[in-house]
């Protein structure tokens, strides 16, 4: 049991508590056997490097690492929600949104550095329908904001 | 019974008539128990004051008030397809789109104004799992578009 | 049997082959009845018409027949993930997103294309939910993208 949480030790990852919201929402919510995870942005950010436009203030290998960080944020939450991440039958959606300065189009690079990292941890059910888009702000200013829809058993 | 539009005239509020689309879409559609309601704005507007960009040409407090009218808009929409609002088991996911201004990142405290009232309507059942997010524009120039996931009774 | 293929060479149109995705991510997700399109654009393109913000490099009508065009290319990918486009009961929820230029807000009439589409393709199963949105950019700076939640038969 546990075998993801000891995939994601191997990795040399590791879940941080998750955040609370702070205001009238939820971190996820579910539906039968979906669980719709509200957006999460790259924290931790001890550094403050995930902060600021792809493509002028942040390059495209820093938001791609953005955006593994902040699908470790969103399985953080899952774990909070579900209990144990062994119950993920498959990732079913991820809506990647990357704060974009003008005239960057490398969307799709950087939300791969999301993608990836589900596949790494999940293998064959990590892999997900997606949208990777530019966003024009984010909030407080974060590079990359995910929002993910998860099957899980019953 | 009627005890959600109970409430909402208590709280001084009130569901005005749902618009219709022009175009070919609908402003709602069930799936199971499951009611994807289609992006709206804040209307009615009577005054044009939900109209601009947010963080230049209108204030945080303002598009917040937006945002609630927009969540009455869902509503009014939501009612006219399930015909009552007490059959609303929980409200699933929202994305709260921001016509935000260059450097705009307070999207939240603008959405929470959705989140607040759907809460003060549904108590726990108007949790839900949220993004809040910068858009460069929006139809019309509106202030805020809204799009809601609702589970009903069957 | 075939019919849509059929309604979709009576009107002129054809699905050309479906695009892989180059990443850790797929075209398409199957939940219970559900299928999550992931984020297409208007492919093919062969003339580039495609690329470039709404409102200043491409206008309206040149939008909408983008988005006409991104639409049979999530039907294409539909096709390959279901087997026969038949077996389509309800066009669920669209999202449509416009790489808008400053000060665009004709966001919907750009979407019509996508949505006039599905309707005269699929009649009223065609018809859906949904949200047409200003993006501040999109990958490879394609005009429209669209996401799709399509029901198909059990």
């Amino acid at each position: 049991m546990a075998h993801i949480e000891q995939r994601i030790s191997e990795l040399g990852l590791e879940l941080a508590e998750p955040t609370r919201p702070v205001a009238n929402y939820l971190p996820a919510v579910r539906v039968g056997q979906l669980i719709y995870v509200s957006g999460h942005g790259p924290k931790p950010d001890p550094n403050g490097e995930f902060v600021g436009k792809v493509g002028s203030d942040i390059d495209v290998d820093t938001a791609y690492r953005a955006a593994g960080v902040t699908i470790l944020s969103c399985l953080s939450t899952l774990r909070a929600e579900i209990g144990d991440l062994d119950k993920v039958e498959q990732v079913v959606k991820l809506l990647g949104m990357v704060n974009s300065a003008a005239g960057f189009n490398k969307q799709p690079q950087v939300i791969n550095g999301a993608s990836d990292r589900l596949v790494e941890i999940f293998g064959d059910r990590g892999r997900h329908a997606r949208s990777a888009v530019g966003m024009a702000e984010l909030p407080g200013d974060i590079a990359v904001e995910i929002e993910l829809i998860v099957k899980v058993a019953d």
